[in-house]
């Protein structure tokens, strides 16, 4: 049986560095995001604003014309595609070092077409997180994973139930791990102590409270998921950095509130980061 | 005659739970909001507003198509429906816990015709808030309550006057306590000291301030109930609480301001439901 | 000679009053702003943020349909007409306490068109203020002032050039009162030194401060003035104390910025109101 | 060899002075900002609210129409003109003493189109800005820069490669110099330090942080170029002391966050600019 390791506050001193003097934008990284319907917008808003208040360089994301003005508003520092126009996000999901691809996207057809492409171009050196509706078209259409990409799945118990076949009462350490290994991705499977499944490693978070059960607390934890690879080397070490400060941030802030709001866990992430960072 | 209870600051700590350690947001309801005409908008977000900020679990806002982006700028973390599109609401209406209808709604056709939509599908296990124009248009259409779900009525005077038929001057606790029962419903009259009517028990409100009286308090209230009925078990109780915490926070930033806006009592409500939790 | 009496911090004891505890909305007044067009449509929210946050009970803004979002962005509390929809205005502004026209109404034929009507409608009892751009407009078609409505301009130095043909070199305080005294209207020309004209008193502000030179400013103060008098009922001294208070608050911000936004003297309103009430 | 001298604290009270008391918002500068396709309209925002938030008295944004709730959310002060509307935005041009154009502007035909109406009907008096893809478009088809406005460039290295032809190895400070005199303009590299060439004079910024790595910032200080040229007669000093407070704000906030976003340093510079003037 494999040993499941904890994921505790020194991961942060291993993965935030001090940022070098001479360094610029193009050095923390370019992240696209990728979701977004016209019923759920907010997710998308919410997940790029993790990505880019936890500090990667460039972010743009594609999404439903309607949530423009929400995007804008919440973030002028985001660029934005319509969703609908492929040949403009093309190049940029080709040039970028960090796709995320799921909050709020949806499962219409439309939104499958848009993981099929986005699945198709992806290549080596490249990260790709899946999560939320893309996790669950690819488990409903037996859509195999790209094979030259990093890919990441976030899935909650059931979208995991879902991709891997395992039931909710059979995900031991064990039988993920199994999974996890099979697909060649890095799984992050949220839930109250929510664990990352690396290779044959197990981790197992040791934050998180109640007070974040809450609508956009996954789409959250995917931003930034994309916002720590995007900017920080070791990509299995920058998952476990995410997911620690995730639950972190919320647990300072529940010592206050009775229930945590997802943008305010990434409006706190600058001064959590600068906090927690080696020198 | 009956006795009229004082609706006090213990009812907090009755009602407000500490957590517990292994849940989710399902455990802490779903919860949709219907109104928000393109005149009214602002309703339906201050509502919203409301039942996010104190907790519901996932929150799912219909309304009219012009609301979308104002929604998700103060609320990322709801989710929008059209709602001209009412195939595509039913669903989610039906597997909610608490169905909020009213907040801006409007009295034209379309507005009573998703009355009528709405009174027809909810059913046992589902709480229904019935507030604003909702209150107008059943009283002018004489049309009946739903019988399976439970029914929780927010009129302010005049509202309650159109529906109960009782004119202002003569609403009694006693003769609004026998109309209240002949509706099987929960009311909450709304005024300088809110009554609550729930079958035989009269209750009144101790809070309150002259600072609330401005637009878009109301609308509040009704998230608050939507949201404290989605994630308190015992739903009188859970009313009561709703009603004394909007007052209680209003009567703090008083202290302080010559008006409070709906929008502040939302915002405060994670900080003030923490202090008054029960362990 | 008239003597110029100078507007100092004791008129807001004179007019800001604690509110009755048994108040409700209503109590503290409709109030209609009418203006926003395309082009200048953070006039017509700033006017709006200061009559909602200085109290009036109940806040109606009519404005081009391409502000619905940015007014309830800023502003939930307030309800939107769409101002090619006059039939829908018209019952709102005839039951208005008061209403506001001008700010960022612009000077085409459908703001002229918009100004006819309401100048048309307004009856006794009712309080008008005119601002920004429809002064303009009243000024170059020779429109005369409704003669039922209680009427407040409030020109800048170039819009009172035109509307009472002084120049600027010539508005001494004789000249002014004179003009306005025939015109039987309450003027605010605002300048360094803000100088108010009712009947035969002359009236200038202590306060003020280049920090406020920015654009804004007066559609903020336009907005204030509404509030001010929606609540208030002595309306010559609720006109001075929204003057009075539109530059202390300034002076008060800009002992810490070089600019002052005019937004922020509206969020100021609340806390400014409540220390200068009287009991 | 030309010497370097260096951009310090000293600059600011040497810029920013004390408003006189009897000032009024058309000695602060009218400027208007010209950008912000659908795609980049974030980076229009973020240069309008520089603009504002520093002390400019009249600003108009002329954008993509979908831009214009975006603006006037974070922004009401800011006017707005569509910008396929250019009989429009003519005469606000004509008549304004900043022009900024670049940031978010896009490199398609009708930006193409925008810029070299723009280069026509600058003139003598006018300080025109070129920011981000304005000066792409201009070094790719050649066009030459109007004669008669004073020119301020504001490249990132990449940029400045393009229009001067010098590649980043070889962008020493002399052939910098050499290039900048030759175009007759005020030229701002930015990079880790930002450097500023003015006629003979070379200029080196002292401040800057790894923090500011992020989307957004070069339109940030776009705006703020803007924004001090508009009030501050010295332009070349005032281009120094926007450069300066750009970088002075960030380390300030760098303290205590790891990354800086954009829009804080536009709302810290009330304050700053505050602290910094000179009596």
């Amino acid at each position: 049986m494999v040993k499941v390791k904890k994921i505790t506050k020194s991961i942060l001193n291993e993965v935030i560095r001090k940022r070098p003097a001479n360094s610029f934008k193009g050095t923390y990284g370019k992240i696209v995001l990728i979701g977004g319907s016209q019923n759920f917008g907010g997710a998308i808003v919410m997940a790029s604003l993790a990505a880019v208040y936890s500090g990667a360089g460039l972010v743009t994301t594609v999404t439903d014309p309607s949530n423009q003005t929400s995007l804008h508003d919440w973030l002028p520092e985001a660029m934005f595609v319509d969703w609908n126009q492929f040949d403009h996000a093309k190049p940029i999901i080709e040039a970028a070092d960090v796709i995320v691809i799921g909050p709020g996207l949806g499962t219409d057809n439309h939104a499958f077409d848009l993981l099929k492409a986005v699945f198709q171009i992806v290549k080596k050196g490249q990260k790709l997180i899946i999560d939320g509706s893309a996790l669950t078209l690819l488990a409903s259409n037996n859509l195999p994973l790209p094979k030259d990409s990093l890919n990441i799945l976030t899935p909650h118990q059931m979208e995991w139930q879902r991709v891997s076949g395992i039931k909710i009462a059979d995900q031991t350490p064990d039988a993920n791990q199994k999974a996890a290994e099979q697909l060649h991705a890095i799984v992050v499977v949220k839930s109250h102590r929510t664990q990352v499944y690396e290779g044959t490693d197990i981790f197992e978070n040791t934050g998180g409270t109640p007070a974040q059960a809450t609508g956009g607390m996954g789409d959250t934890l995917a931003g930034m998921v994309g916002g720590f690879t995007a900017q920080f080397k070791d990509t299995p070490k920058a998952v476990l950095a995410a997911v620690y400060s995730h639950s972190a941030i919320a647990d300072k802030l529940a010592e206050k509130q009775y229930v945590v709001l997802p943008h305010q866990i990434s409006e706190s992430l600058p001064k959590f980061m600068h906090k927690n960072q080696a020198e």
